[in-house]
């Protein structure tokens, strides 16, 4: 991961160094872009909500996540449904998947409390029936 | 994703082109570090080992692991264990977390019948006491 952040570093400082030429924006390799996820911290949630079937409800909850993952300390972040696999072993039973990436525990702290992620809560507790969450770190 | 696609090729374009000027060499924004997850599919599994406890079996289950990812069709891969974080939602009874990406299910699909696969689960079936699969895809 050190080896990663100080790439990014270099090349954000590239990159601005040869925007002037022409030649490459700062923007083509930002942070959130250019890494991998191997030293993430992972913040895993699983939301089974009490009408799955009805589009109003589903909307709703749809607009919360994607402001819920404007929270700065995430680095990236995916918003998914169940796919079309089927095995014994697979769990598609959930609603909604929210996965998303921190840098470390800190910034994941910060995101539990951040005002965003309180709105969210408030606005969409009642959607839901049942919550996981699977909190992961590096072996 | 598409959009992404097209600035990697763009960055790996622009990147070649600078090598000779002693800027930025290509591998600084070569495929597979330079993403977003947020339109792959997801594939996490967590593993509870039978005996969790014990460092021998601990140590083949994760050098099974990191022969596992090694399948070609992973664009990046996270092995975790839980964090040290404790909330009632929070499920930390696991003993192994593997989330993998795909950039598709067809890459998905090559992987659940790829050779290494399958000998991992020849080799560690016997480790564990039960396996959870979420396979998710963007909404």
């Amino acid at each position: 991961m050190k080896n990663k952040y100080k790439r990014r570093t270099f090349i954000k400082t590239a990159g601005a160094g040869m925007a002037g030429a022409g030649l490459l924006s700062t923007s083509s390799c930002s942070p959130g872009e250019n890494f991998t996820i191997k030293d993430m911290f992972i913040h895993h949630v699983f939301f089974w909500l009490k009408q799955p079937g009805t589009q109003e409800v589903r909307n709703k909850f749809e607009q919360a996540l994607k402001d819920l993952v404007t929270v700065e300390t995430i680095v990236d972040f995916h918003l998914g449904v169940p796919a079309p696999t089927n095995r014994e072993v697979i769990d598609t039973t959930y609603s909604y998947s929210l996965l998303t990436l921190f840098k470390n525990k800190e910034d994941q702290d910060i995101y539990q409390t951040h005002p965003k992620h309180l709105k969210f809560i408030e606005d969409c507790q009642d959607l839901w029936e049942r919550v996981v969450v699977y909190d992961t770190i590096s072996i």
